[in-house]
């Protein structure tokens, strides 16, 4: 099955202005490109762009813990502990492996429907998440969050196993998932257990996702608790020497610290919205991408955001640097489109992915440029529509690995109302 | 013609929670509010909303710059006098009243599609953007932007007639449209004809519209050039006695002024996404909240934004003060519903408008609340749903004065096709 996309605008993050021409999509991946003076060649499905339809890599959401969407909404306007221990913890504390497969697909479909392809995804029940994502045909990198316990001495080593038998059953499995390792942070994992992490990571090849540094309050942890600085937890740990390491958050990480220490395994996750909203600060990524750091976006779970939208995440991105930094040449719209598709996907082990060349992933979103607010886009300022003027409400298909995963409000390989439903009711289960 | 939202959820920006119930509209107000156990009044028309619908008040734009759609996305990521003395103005200068009105049409779809019901617009032949909006029945607050230039002394006095004229063909007519007097702003205005502007607005029980401390160079300007403090300038020009004054963006005034000098007649309008666009800085936004000076929300022009999208700025004003501040507490959801839609109205001398009670206008909104994202909301927590995670894409119906200007991707009063059409031309037209 092959699908032809004839006379787009065809725009990723590393063009410095768009093209017009045709795609050939076949067996997953992006068979060939031409120009538009070139014939566009035979294909089982045509989706005609007449000059008015973009096309851009799928998006990758990076950092998320999608059946949060179950609980989203709870509790808003009050201090940030209090709301975690009185109106999240409770209710999420009453989720079973059912009610976060239907949250994790109620997730996915708000996902899909705004051009996300792939999702990195830390939670538990995580077999069920797995299920969901490679059932759709959506990509993910999965891990399971792992969190120490006083009073449950071998819940540490129990998660890492179930952790690592996640990484056994779908770790590359059709090319759609990619498993990591999952300590949730280094105040809620003791320094051992995150060094036997790190140690198991290198073992089987396998890469560490974990939140880092998202509030000046856990600098202070590591400072007064773990008498460690950013640079040497780093390093006794052993995250410096895993296969890959991704930093979620890293908003009180200091970008310095890339002037001495290599960050050649590491990738930073900018959660912009969710930092704001919980006034968590606001990382200075301009000082990291200076200094050649990888850093992509995400938006971590729905109740902190809380919408998992990566193009208000891109748009974020390009305005917050620019205002709180008084210099509108900070974060072009370009870097922060490259940062929600290509980065987010080479961060976690997607090879391939995130630009449109011949041979890479036919991930791909489908954009209609004929409304009011694209009037005058064209290929030199494409971008700067996509990022500043853009939003969801413009994307018309997603397509994942050569399969329309949403198109026109429809998806293919999902039961929306199914899902719908089966969300309302576990909502209201737990929030009884 | 009357019209029945049949079971909605009811939300405005002074509710504490919303309410489940019925709004009956007739002759352009809103007549009757029953809630969900009355038993629903007869109607022309209904629109049943099963408990998934939202009706919340609509929009209003409380600053911008309609027609600058047409110079939306040229030379971005430019310094910005580069920006403005290279790309925008001189495509400005190109500008016909055809063309201006042709750039405030495509403007209005596109702030009707995102529930927006009245703008407030500073620009030039402003009569052509009366016609446009009224045309539509459409609400906007009009002024004619007056700047002065010093190879032609005669300019301010020609605009300032060019404005008052405006106001005695427009202001009030049919309840759709205001007219303020429009002095761009203090470094463009000179002292005296600043002192002019504001004494014709005391004659004639004018309001003013102007740019006020949008960077911190016009702050410096004030100082070195005028030799005044803002609270001088305020009070040497007299626009602390006119009948109204809207201070745009405001980003480096102190709000400790407010406690020596009152701003009962002035209304402060936060432009965020336009002032991180730019590199403009940020409001201090709670501290104006704090001390009771009233604050609306504007998108500024389509070319530092570059939406026109209220939800954007809604969200934005929500998530950006707890990010800064580092403070989760600050800018309630609530708070930001109420500044983008009855503090805009207020602001702008529309009596009865902003809100949903008996007799108020019926410009209201018609949210769709039967997706994925709207899981687990209810009356209790209908604001944070709305704010954090709603969008312009969930307007299903935007409607102004008791008609459906929008209504599922049509325009009623408006020929979509044309206008896009014409404002096609008129940006190549200006671009060539």
């Amino acid at each position: 099955m092959a699908t032809l996309f004839k006379d787009v605008l065809i725009l990723d993050g590393a063009m410095e202005k768009a093209s017009r021409g045709h795609i050939l999509v076949s067996k997953g991946r992006i068979d060939s490109i031409l120009s538009a003076d070139q014939t566009p060649p035979a294909a089982d499905k045509i989706v005609s762009g007449h000059g008015r339809m973009a096309v851009i890599p799928g998006f990758v959401n990076a950092h998320t813990h999608a059946a949060m969407t179950l609980v989203r909404g709870l509790g808003e306007e009050a201090p940030l502990m209090e709301w975690l221990q009185e109106k999240v913890w409770p209710v999420e504390a009453k989720l079973t492996a059912d009610y976060i497969y239907w949250g994790t697909l109620s997730a996915m479909l708000e996902m899909l429907a705004g051009g996300t392809t792939c999702f990195a995804d830390m939670y538990f029940e995580m077999d069920r998440v797995a299920e969901a994502a490679s059932g759709a045909g959506m990509r993910a990198a999965l891990c399971r969050g792992i969190t120490a316990d006083a009073n449950d001495p071998g819940k540490v080593g129990r998660s890492l196993q179930e952790n690592l038998e996640l990484a056994e059953r779908w770790h590359g499995r059709e090319g759609l998932i990619t498993v990591q390792l999952g300590p949730h942070a280094p105040y809620t994992v003791p320094m051992n257990d995150m060094k036997k992490i790190a140690e198991a990571a290198i073992d089987r090849g396998l890469g560490i996702h974990l939140h880092f540094l998202e509030t000046e309050w856990e600098l202070n942890y590591l400072r007064d608790e773990l008498k460690a600085t950013p640079e040497s937890y780093l390093k006794d740990t052993g995250l410096i020497n895993v296969p890959y390491a991704v930093l979620a958050h890293a908003v009180w990480l200091d970008p310095k610290l890339a002037d001495t220490m290599s960050f050649s395994n590491m990738t930073l996750i900018h959660n912009p919205c969710s930092n704001l909203k919980l006034g968590s600060g606001v990382m200075p990524l301009n000082d990291w991408l200076e200094r050649d750091v990888a850093v992509a976006l995400g938006t971590d779970g729905a109740s902190s955001n809380n919408r998992l939208d990566m193009w208000e995440e891109m748009r974020t991105t390009a305005l917050l640097h620019k205002g709180v930094n008084k210099d509108p040449l900070r974060v072009t719209a370009l870097e922060a489109l490259r940062m929600a598709t290509y980065e987010g996907a080479r961060a976690f082990g997607f090879a391939r992915k995130g630009m449109i060349r011949e041979g890479w992933m036919a991930d791909l979103v489908l954009v209609d440029l004929d409304t009011p607010h694209y009037i005058g886009a064209d290929e030199e300022n494409l971008a700067a529509y996509i990022v500043y003027a853009g939003s969801s409400a413009d994307v018309r298909g997603t397509m994942v690995n050569g399969k329309w995963l949403y198109r026109r409000g429809d998806y293919p390989t999902l039961d929306r109302e199914e899902i719908v439903q089966r969300a309302r009711e576990a909502r209201k289960a737990i929030t009884k």
